[in-house]
Order: C-alpha cells, then sequence, then structure tokens
C-alpha cells in the first residue's frame, strides 16, 4: 500500500507514500540538477524543509491566485528557467495544489520540448486526485483551462502530513473529488471512503488510505483513456454544473465544493428525468451537503448561468454531455439539450435548494461526519 | 509514389501529393469547421485558393517574421481562436512555410489540450524537411526554439506547384536540408537527390520526385526516434555550426543556407581530427558551396561565435554534442569538448573559407547545377 503505479504513454509513472520528505528530496536533488517550483505559502510554512538545506539550480515561490494561472505566468517562468541555464536533463520539482501543479506541468511540459518533473502535492485534492492523470490547464484572459498538455510527472511523492494544516474549506474541497470518485465507483470503495473521509486531518494512516483508494479509482479510468476521449469523461461527474457555477462565482466558490453542488445538480437532474430513484438521490445528497458549507446557492440569475453552461468544453451544438446518475456507482455521460426543459430543472433546483439541503443535513441517517 | 505514411506515438499520419488543393480545402473544410491560419504573402498570391471559395469558422494571416514566432504570438492566436469559438473537434488549416507550421503546430498542441491541424507546406524546406517530424519550436526572447512540441497534424497536402513562385534564397534554404539527408543516407538516395536538386522549379515531376526522396530518409529516421533521444540527433547535422551563424547573424542567414554552411564547417574539423579524408571532404564541398550564395564568411569575431555555439540545446558540460562526418552516408554524434582545440579549428575555417569556397566551386568536377 505505498505505491501505486500509473501506465501512460509516455510511460510509467509512480505515486509513493512516503514520510521523509527532506530525505527524498536531497536524494533527488543530488541525482539531477533542480528547479524548485513551490507555493509561497508552503515555503514560509516549510520552509526549513525546502529553502535552505538543498541545493536547487533555481527556486521560485508562487502565489495561488486563479489570475497566476495564465500564459504569462508561464511565460515568465520559462524565461526565469532560461536565465538559470536550464538543461533537458534538469528535473523540475513541484511542490503546492493544484494551481501550482498546473503551472509545474505545463511549463514542463513546452520548455525544451518537455523535460521531467517531479510533484509533491500538499493538498487533499491533488495528493486524493489531480496528481495522476497528467492533464494540466492554464487560463488565457477570461477563458478558463483552454490551453493545456498531458505530462505526467516523472514521479509523485504524498505525505499527508501536509493536511494537518491545510484549512477546512480545502479538505471540503479535497472531499468533493474523492466523493465523486466514491460514487462513480459504488461498491465497497463507496462505503470505504465515505466512512473514513472524516479522519483524514487526524489521523496519518487514514489518509493514506482514503487517498490510495480514491486514487486507484481514477488510475484506473485514466489508463483506459489517458487522452479524454471515452471513459474519461466520467471524471467529469459534478464537473459541469460545478464549473458553470465556478464561472458565475468568479471562483470565490472552491473547485471541489463547486463540484460537490454540481454532484446534487446532476442527481436532482437526473431524478427529474425519471433516471435516478429518489431514495438513491437523497442517500447521496445528505452526504454531499455536508461538503457544501454554502446556506445559500449562490445562482440567482438563471440565463447568466445557463450562458456559462453552454460554454462548457463537453458542448457539442445544442447539446452538453452532462454527466448524469442512475445511482450509485453508476455515472453515465448523457447528451442533454441547452433548452427550456434544462434551465427548468435549473430553476426548479435553485427554488428547492435550501429545502434540500436542509433535508439532507437534517433527516438523511448521518452514519459519518466529514470534516468534522 | 503519392502518398508517405508516417508512424507517430499519436498515430499515423500521411503525406499526400497533390495538385488539386482548392477541391483538397473545400473537402476538409466540408468535413470539419476550419479554421484557416497562413501566411501572409501567401494568401496575397494565392488568395483565391484559400480566401474565397471556402467558408471557413475562421481567418488569420500571418506575416512571416522570426519575431511573430513568440509565445505572445501563439497567446494571441489562441485568443483569436477562441473569440471564434474554436471546439475540440474543429480543425485548424496550416498554410505557409516552417515559421507558420511551427505556430500553427504549436497552437494546435496547446490549445483545448491538442486539436488536429492540417498542414499545406508551400516553401521547400517545409514541404521537403520540416512537414513530417511532429516537431515545433517557438522562441522565448532571445533564446531560439525554446519552448515547443511534439504534435503530428493530421494530414499533410504538398502541392509543388508552390515552389514556382519562391525566390531564389528559399530554394537554396531547402536544397540545404535535402543535402543534409543526402549526405546523412548516402548511396543511391545521395546520388538521386544532388543529381536532380536543379530541376527542382522547372520540372513538377522532378520536384515531387526530391522531395519524396528526402522525406524518406527523415521518416525513417523520426520513425525510429520521434522524441529525440537517439538517431534522430543526425538530423542536427549542420545545425550545431549553423545555428551559431544564424544565431551570430541575428538570422540574416536563411536556416538552409546556415545549416549548408555549418555542414560544411563540421566536415572541415572532421578533416582536422582524422575522421573524413580529404577527397571525400571535396567531394561533398563542391557541392554545399553551390548552395551558399555568401561569398564572404560572416563569422568576424571568433569567441562570439564560441560563445553561441556553446548555448547550443546540444551542449552538456563543457562538450557540444555534434555531428560530425565520417563520409557520404556516415555521420555521427561525437562530442567535442569546446575548448580552445575547437576554437582554433574554427579560426582555421574562417580563415581558410575563400579558399575552400573557391576551389569548391572551380576545380570540383560540378556534374549537376543547383538551383539553376
Amino acid at each position: 500500500m505505498n505505491t501505486i503505479s500509473v501506465t501512460s504513454l509516455f510511460g510509467h509513472y509512480e505515486v509513493k507514500f512516503i514520510s521523509d520528505i527532506k530525505a527524498t528530496i536531497e536524494r533527488i536533488v543530488q541525482e539531477n540538477p533542480s528547479h524548485l517550483l513551490i507555493d509561497s505559502k508552503i515555503m514560509n510554512m516549510y520552509g526549513d524543509m525546502f529553502g535552505n538545506a538543498n541545493k536547487f539550480t533555481s527556486k521560485k515561490t508562487i502565489a495561488v491566485f486563479e489570475r497566476n494561472k495564465s500564459l504569462d505566468t508561464v511565460q515568465s517562468y520559462i524565461r526565469f528557467l532560461l536565465r538559470h541555464h536550464v538543461k533537458k536533463n534538469h528535473m523540475v520539482i513541484v511542490v503546492g495544489g493544484g494551481l501550482v501543479q498546473d503551472i509545474g506541468s505545463f511549463t514542463s511540459h513546452i520548455l525544451l520540448r518537455g523535460i521531467r518533473w517531479i510533484f509533491i502535492p500538499t493538498t487533499l485534492l491533488s495528493m486524493a486526485d489531480s496528481c495522476i492523470g497528467s492533464k494540466s490547464g492554464i487560463n488565457v484572459g477570461k477563458y478558463k483551462n483552454q490551453v493545456g498538455s498531458f505530462h505526467p510527472p516523472h514521479a509523485i511523492y504524498i505525505d499527508p502530513q501536509f493536511l494537518q494544516t491545510l484549512p477546512r474549506d480545502m479538505i471540503l474541497d479535497g472531499n468533493g473529488e474523492i466523493i465523486k470518485h466514491a460514487i462513480i465507483s459504488g461498491g465497497k470503495t463507496y462505503d470505504y471512503l465515505t466512512k473514513h473521509l472524516s479522519n483524514i486531518q487526524t489521523n496519518t494512516t487514514a489518509a493514506r488510505d482514503v487517498i490510495f483508494q480514491s486514487l486507484l479509482v481514477k488510475k484506473k479510468i485514466v489508463e483506459e483513456d489517458e487522452f479524454d476521449k471515452g471513459i474519461r469523461r466520467l471524471l467529469n461527474y459534478g464537473h459541469t454544473f460545478g464549473h458553470a457555477i465556478e464561472g458565475y462565482t468568479k471562483n470565490s466558490v472552491p473547485h471541489g465544493i463547486a463540484v460537490t453542488m454540481g454532484m446534487d445538480m446532476a442527481n436532482y437532474i437526473s431524478v427529474q428525468r425519471g433516471l435516478l430513484p429518489q431514495k438513491e438521490y437523497k442517500r447521496m445528497s445528505g452526504l454531499l451537503h455536508q461538503n457544501i458549507p454554502i446556506a445559500k446557492f449562490p445562482i440567482k440569475n438563471i440565463d447568466t448561468y445557463m450562458d456559462f453552461l453552454s460554454h462548457d468544453k463537453k458542448v457539442i451544438g445544442n447539446e452538453v454531455h452532462a454527466l448524469l446518475c442512475r445511482g450509485i456507482g453508476h455515472v453515465e455521460s448523457i447528451p442533454v439539450k441547452l433548452d427550456k426543459k434544462l434551465k427548468g430543472d435549473v430553476k426548479a433546483y435553485v427554488i428547492a435548494y435550501p429545502e434540500i439541503r436542509s433535508r439532507a443535513l437534517k433527516n438523511y441517517a448521518i452514519k459519518y461526519k466529514i470534516a468534522s
């Protein structure tokens, strides 16, 4: 249970669970000229682990703001690396969450037509979800994630100790994707993940196991469809409706929480369309709403929301290929027309939200608490 | 002899020799929403073929200046395509030479994590060399080709009619890479290519055959080593010394001509190091100098030239992995120390250049003339 090996078109790579991060980095730096790209907050909190003892060829901190996930940031980082004489055989060590991963992965992909990088995820979302799958996404002006690449890291080192200092919102953020993996997978994985989710911050072993199981779900899917042409679309469950929430709220709702809301919306719409039994909907809703710290649904103008929906990457013609749900373990890509019916469903959900939420939190038999 | 199929990690793609370009484009545009990216000169000269009859989703002309091969140009083109609602299933049709290819290929690679593109090369160099092999290169400030990708086109359509309006310098430019393929390959291919090279502009069948043979040499090498980790380095023959000439002269010497000069330098140094017999050197020099329209060698300051050499991508530590020559058909990657000895060799070449050139052009039995 210490290693996950992922098969990619570009070669195998491994996720290793470790607890001696300082020694691991020292070893990497000894073996390769290495450039450090690190979340500025992590550098402040864990500086002695990364900053002092090691001899990096270059060090760059990055402030985690959505506006920094731009081609301009990538270009300025590339100029920085070129000034520091980066070569094809060098390594970029990327430390942080998804945003730093995106910049590190994409930069490593296009610089010198591809150099190696190592990822040390420090958020729950990046540990349990984004670290595998090769994808990066960079914003272009108002267009989110419209540029990107497939460039898996040389290796991933996960040390759950970083979770202990993670703010609650960012735990919920990661939970969103873990719950997504749980619902997509169903069965024992669903039971296991939802049962242990609450212990992540207090128990390193639980954290490791949950991350491990979550990554196994994703591994199976991305190995089958690395380039997002078929089954990988399942991973967009909750994302179509979630992205539109992120767009509408200008990213004030964190990604994983928007995805959690998106899953509840997708499920609600699945019920409206006779795909999902009410009982199964309520069971998931009880789980999902524990992970939504937002009492008031943030969408007021339905037309604006529909406009964000219609700009989703999964839109072809007048249809969005939404991930709907027929039950736990039964998520399915279904073309949904961007029509009055969908607008009606969205409106109905927005109106019903307070009731859905209160019922979900009160009446559902909560066997476990998320992020206690 | 009408199609070359190239195997790539990303799937097969085909080079098709055609003479009905207008109909070909109309067919593509009917099958896919298509965006045209085209050399502004080609648009001026052949506008009716590209501009009017077809219904492109968007059209963009690009002026062929080295400074336009930048990340800024790529970003502005990406914004343009996003404003024109580019989607994953769309096609970018790229018409022009290597520079337009670089921008089109790289943009298609990173936009939406990769969309399809079709290449219609209009220069000899792009027809006979750069159109296959997947590579793109983009400049970052003063750093040339330091960013790039491997993203083969969906298909390549070659129509040699474009050669008829190509200026002489650009014929020599393409000849440089064809001669490189001839020397790397040796044997019958060398004889065939060097014999027919002079007929390219006057005889469409000769042009087609020369381009075909030239691409076969490259195809064999890039199929074996798409990602430039081994044998593909052979294609850098002439490039190490040639790139430094381009750098030194701020690209006033066209690439293929700089490469031709670079091959002669590499051969001269190979002689100095006892690798290449004088007789074989002279034979190639006679061929190469017909393709160099520069009577005076453009390097004056040897130290500056050495500095450009030391910034070559193939430099590891204090050695440049130069492609030296043991004879026609025997090019080899050999680590060469960036030391006084190399500087001495370069200086000796620069001093000997007028004599080398005059001997090459006068005394060598010229069986064929290039670019008559």
